[in-house]
């Protein structure tokens, strides 16, 4: 009994999302996705602790690439270069072939307050841990508070590009391209002329 | 009837806090509040949707401070001169008589969950509004949000600061001390040994 159903997992992620995208996270339940992919709730609930896991499962993996692209950073980095080498880290588990799914997965979590919640929640979450991560480095405080929300803030606003519609940038481009962004924030704004 | 009580917002925030931090947040009902003061509930209502609200209280004009700044920076200043000024003009209503209001009221939020949700709700909605008031400014994205993120996390770090014991300063100077900081991400760690 309870013998373990190889790719169990991500069958169930993938029929759950598909049920959430067609009927909506609320009127989803965890009977519904164990059938979808002819298995019972028990072994739904063997991989995830509910229904909202699914869509959150692997954070423990996501925030320890940031910390260790923190490690990574050369001695004696900035504050930002230790940014940098984590975003590198982090976007290297999201390769092209995962941004359908993240894309339908974010579809699903707009649908829904309390996901949005719990993805804030998320972001909150990577940024304290990444700070912790800066301060192991040698970062005082505010310094590593800050470059840590930043970190979180560009990865957030790197993976919205990613999963946009037409975009074919891979993530570590993109990431990098709106940290270098950031580093431009004390330049004056250029008054580009939409025509 | 339903007369107007002058003075009644201010006395129902200051009676719900100390019953917050006496009973607990969950515990204390809005006839308590409005009782407490010597007012009805009915009263309670015309000023406050609920309990919650009590705490969160004015966060228009808070918001409206941080676009006022915004729009009061120098033609061409930078995004994070556009922040510097959100940060000095919101910092304005937070007057050194307002930090034991201020340092109740997060002791209250800091032992309820669902307080600390609104509490970061409100921050995403600050940062969202500023990087609305920044790109009307000129401000293209992603740099818009980046530096509307960077001044909600600067301000809650300087506000941290202001209301933590032993702290002095005033909150403008702190923000602009943090901002000091998050300009000097860039440099360096240097590896100071504490003795």
């Amino acid at each position: 009994m309870a013998r373990w159903e190889p790719g169990a997992r991500e069958r169930l992620q993938v029929a759950a999302l598909e049920l959430f995208a067609a009927r909506g996270f609320e009127q989803t339940t965890t009977a519904d996705i164990a059938q979808a992919v002819g298995l019972t709730e028990r072994t739904f609930f063997r991989h995830f602790a509910d229904k909202r896991e699914v869509l959150f499962f692997g954070q423990e993996q996501y925030l320890q690439a940031f910390l260790d692209g923190v490690e990574a950073a050369p001695d004696a980095a900035a504050p930002l270069e230790m940014v940098a080498s984590a975003l590198n880290a982090a976007a290297r588990l999201f390769p092209n072939e995962r941004r359908g799914y993240s894309r339908a997965r974010q579809s699903v979590i707009e649908r829904n307050p309390a996901l949005q919640e719990r993805e804030r929640h998320k972001f909150a979450e990577l940024a304290s841990a990444v700070a912790g991560g800066l301060r192991g480095r040698g970062v005082t405080e505010p310094a590593a508070t800050l470059a840590a929300e930043s970190a979180a803030t560009v990865f957030g606003i790197a993976f919205a590009r990613w999963i946009a519609e037409g975009e074919d940038r891979p993530l570590a481009q993109i990431a990098s391209d709106v940290l270098g962004e950031l580093r431009n924030l004390t330049s004056p704004v250029s008054r580009a002329t939409t025509t």
